[in-house]
């Protein structure tokens, strides 16, 4: 089993579970948790066991499964996995997918169990049962839609040179998704074509998801990769070392501003500086057209424990007031082209996008 | 006593010591190296147990009484001593200053012991007198130093409007210096003169001099300051907090072109992307106008170990490939002035730097 089988998977049928890599014990570790109750889910959603837009999302959407196998309501569990997190739309995305097709079930009216047929006229079946197929249904659409992306990425980035360095931030590979990546899977996917890539790894403080996850996701694919300080970028922008940068996103509004992890505008920002192409590689399911710019998008602010006590050792005095923001925008402007399942947005604009996306 | 007196000390007359301040145990323990051998000085400079350009040179000429103490002579003590670390410019600095002192030292003709006289005439002393005297007017003029720039660097930024934000990256202060600091010093004379700042520390992988000694120290003396990820300054500019950015330097080339801990030239690049004044400040002896541009200050690569296994968790994948640069430059082009003890440069510009510094 490879590891993109491992970031979200269903155990059993119906009667089954939601079992998530916990991607806070990698690299050391390969643990999983076994998440039986929502909470489950919520907990490791929240504490970044499963991160990632596209991996929340589809750990979102099973995760009502679990708490509705536990005899809870569709709305009460979907609200309640929303508190989890506030700036990866697709979390939002999974859940609202998920009420919809919950609200067009309704109880076999002369059923003696929870046995349900579908308003629409569907094939009747139990609401664990077309919540189970829905969730499976995101997982796998994530899973194309990583394809999907990997090949217009690649197609984009076919003319790098051999040898070119490609810059990332953060994790955007398979643990990140519930398939091969958003910007990982566009380099995975130039290497499978034979391009020789030098990849740059900021290392992504506070949680170095980049030191953890993607050095260890490029090193199972043999990826020719170093690993820096997030300060170090611009030295090795500086000595023409970069040719490309790509990231993932969390939430891009309608104008293409882009919220992404931490320390995401400082590359993109350093990249413009250097004329250095920076890109964003994100799915449909990505999108927030329902926000005018990044303005709009609410930003997580994180526990201080993050940056005063990382990794088991306490690195600042007591009490130290600390500003964490898990996320920054990155407006439209810095961003060449996003790189989207369904194709390029270049340039990026709202008018584009819509065309992209839809309205 | 204050951390200013603690981070480097000689015990004792010339049958001493010297005491440094383990600063890679802070914040949490407030322990001390007792060096009594050269190699424990050398060590402690390489692991950094003692580290800022001025606070290094001021170990390192008593780092020289030590060795010449244990018999062997000065040359040799201070071509190994040259050997610990090679950015830095005060290290060699002070090193030529004791070897300048002790070529001015003629054993005494017709002496039975080590005393000896000075061939200009000088008052007679044994070798480690005259060694250990140099070392303390190094270390006093080191304080003097600080001092000086303190008063021109809060000249300076005396119109700065109240409850405006310094940014700041690695560790600058008493910790790393004979005195108060190069520009936390500025800091914390503009407190001391009433105004109100709030200081965002970037907390400086990868060993985290900005989180636990730059944020000790600020906390000591009660200046209003947040710790943020080295990533997330870009953010903090961009919403409008900063400033100004100070920072120290390690060594500055001749045209002004400055070498700093590995992110200050993010900084800088970022500050002038936002327009925010970015400014250095540095001691005389800080200055190395042998060097005509930063291209030939010499960049120490340290271990990977420093990035993968921080503060007790290995946090990469084994044979994580490492690109770890203790510095980088930043050219004088981003540098709005250079705080000196002499007075300002500014412009920053070779004839400027000669005329304030000398040729």
């Amino acid at each position: 089993m490879t590891e993109q089988h491992l970031t979200v998977r269903w155990t059993g049928g119906i009667d089954g579970h939601l079992v998530l890599l916990d991607q806070n014990r990698l690299p050391g570790e390969t643990a999983f948790l076994e998440c039986r109750t929502v909470e489950d889910v919520w907990n490791a959603i929240k504490r970044l066991s499963v991160r990632g837009a596209p991996a929340i999302g589809v750990a979102a959407a099973y995760g009502v499964v679990v708490g509705v196998k536990e005899g809870r309501g569709v709305d009460e569990v979907c609200d309640y996995l929303a508190t989890s997190r506030p700036t990866a739309v697709n979390l939002f995305w999974a859940l609202e997918r998920m009420r919809s097709v919950a609200s067009r079930v309704v109880p076999d009216p002369g059923g003696l169990n929870e046995r349900t047929q579908s308003r629409d006229g569907g094939p009747p079946g139990s609401l664990v049962d077309v919540l189970l197929n829905e969730a499976r249904a995101i997982h796998d659409e994530d899973r194309q839609q990583c394809a999907a992306m990997a090949l217009h990425g690649a197609d984009l980035l076919a003319d790098l040179p051999a040898g070119a360095g490609i810059l990332t931030h953060c994790n955007t590979g398979a643990l990140a998704t519930g398939g091969d990546g958003t910007a990982l899977a566009v380099i995975f996917e130039l290497a499978r074509r034979g391009k020789r890539l030098h990849v740059w790894v900021d290392e992504t403080r506070p949680l170095l998801q980049g030191s953890r996850l993607t050095m260890w996701e490029l090193q199972q694919r043999d990826v020719d990769a170093a690993l820096i300080c997030d300060s170090a970028a611009a030295q090795v922008m500086r000595e023409g070392r970069v040719q490309a940068v790509i990231t993932g996103a969390d939430r891009i509004a309608a104008n293409g501003d882009t919220a992404n992890k931490i320390g995401t505008f400082s590359v993109a920002t350093l990249a413009r500086v250097f004329g250095i192409p920076f890109y964003v590689a994100a799915p449909t399911t990505t999108f927030d057209l329902s926000l005018t710019s990044g303005n709009d998008i609410p930003i997580e602010q994180r526990a201080a424990e993050e940056i005063t006590n990382g990794f088991g050792a306490q690195t600042a005095p007591n009490n130290a007031a600390v500003y964490n923001p898990a996320f920054d925008v990155t407006p439209a402007e810095l961003i060449a082209v996003i790189i989207t399942d369904r194709g390029l947005v270049q340039p990026v604009s709202e008018a584009n996008i819509r065309t992209m996306i839809g309205t």
